[in-house]
């Protein structure tokens, strides 16, 4: 059984829901846009102790949230915490795990208004951000002859994984420790009014073109026969970088506004009629 | 070392906090006042799996932070869930848990509006609630001769954890399993006005006095000698009952409201010049 699909079906099923489905929710009933994220950071699940010192653990927990609330065109003010400490953590790797945290919040200014602390078994983070957006993203809104761009390259935090699965080390500049969004925040703030469909690349790029091929009823082709040099870039999970779609024609402007924030930014393919489906799964290192 | 004060006073100092103190936090840059509230409710720390089936875990994890956002005067309207499954959770139990969920949303009025959900070793909830309020009720306010009331009755918590660690047998209606928070609510939203101080008590009244004799300088004194009949109800947590203060001229309209709704309303004490502290720890099972 696949134990968190069952759960997300049933809770979809049991009309309590409302707008799940993209990387947040707009609450759009106040004068300024809200919007909510809640992601998990959790040892065995997302990070080995052995690969992530307290202060990455921090700051990456701080980041996958951020990644979202960046996605949906939303600027992060705001985040509690809900953290199970284990049992043994030493008061330095306590204060690790806040100094990492805390550059995260500094870096984006956000603040930390609330939350729970318990004592448990591993070492796990609970973050809600609060972020406001005068105009959200979504996962729906692409139109047929869509560009499919993508922002920064792909594939270094499959690279990343697949060294430390071998016993390798990684830099701890690497994107897998310290997602890289300051210039993503900034362009996704300005490009905002051209961009039809945003998402940050959780999955890997073929998985979240699945989506948004569901999601738009239309098929998002990659067609870039240069790019990548290796097939798993396209598979490569937890990169952060944006996926978005944008009319051909404001293919320049986005080009200044990425080159503005010195931001990469790649066209991989368009949008068309029908559905597509990829192979999204990533090969066992 | 107490890993969880260490923590919180580390994060503290950070400089990267905000209006950590209350039951939740106020964001009064918005027209609405929003008030978000985040607590954990884990196996292993808040319940045993023995003792709970997974109907009452949803129901009690929603029913704890609705609980602190109707000690604030908030209404509660949106829930975020981040939900850790054990491996060997069965789609019974899974529909068992988000029937519970759903029980405590529909009474209440709140929708669930996103997440995250992984797969662990323990059954784990992180719940985060935004709540409404046309005006936050804080847990510093009190004023001197002011009357000290609560909500309900005290002390079935502590009693019902006894029997269970005993060995025994709990009715699923005992508050241990589903906290009443209905009359509460409605209560709460009418003497809005009237209270200078609210708070919920999860960790037993004394421990609660303590607290707000700290946070307010003055002193909590419980003057009531013929209640309770036992010491227990002074200590017993998790009762998810309202503690308030408010001026003594007000008392009939308090006992007036709480009538209406069918709520037990009780003055324990009185607010008074200096500093107090009770002994606020419970006796072992």
């Amino acid at each position: 059984m696949d134990i968190e699909r069952y759960f997300l079906e049933t809770l979809q099923k049991s009309a309590i829901t409302q707008g799940i489905g993209d990387d947040g929710v707009v609450l759009a009933n106040l004068p300024k846009n809200l919007v909510m994220v809640l992601d998990l950071f959790s040892e065995g699940v997302h990070f080995k102790r052995e690969w992530f010192g307290c202060e990455q653990v921090g700051y990456k927990a701080l980041m996958v949230n951020i990644s979202d609330a960046i996605s949906m065109g939303a600027v992060p003010q705001y985040a509690l915490l809900g953290v199970t400490l284990p049992k043994k953590i030493t008061p330095a790797e306590i204060r690790a795990l806040i100094k990492g945290i805390g550059r995260a919040c500094v870096e984006f200014g956000v603040r930390v208004i609330g939350g729970d602390t318990i004592v448990g078994q591993t070492l796990s983070l609970s973050v809600s951000l609060l972020a406001y957006t005068p105009k959200p993203l979504y996962r729906v809104g692409a139109r047929k002859g869509d560009l499919i761009m993508h922002t920064g390259t792909l594939g270094s935090s499959y690279q990343a994984l697949h060294t430390l699965l071998r016993g390798g080390k990684v830099s701890s500049h690497s994107k897998f420790y310290a997602p890289k969004l300051k210039a993503c925040a900034r362009f996704m703030q300005e490009a905002r009014s051209i961009l039809h469909v945003g998402m940050d690349i959780s999955d890997g790029l073929f998985a979240e073109c699945n989506r948004l091929s569901k999601t738009n009823r239309l098929a998002f082709k990659i067609n870039n026969p240069l790019y990548p040099p290796h097939k798993r870039a396209f598979l490569s999970g937890e990169e952060y970088e944006m996926l978005l779609c944008l009319a051909p024609k404001h293919k320049l402007k986005a080009y200044r506004l990425a080159q503005k924030h010195r931001l990469k930014l790649r066209i991989i393919g368009r949008v068309q009629q029908g559905q597509s489906h990829y192979h999204p799964k990533i090969w066992h290192a």
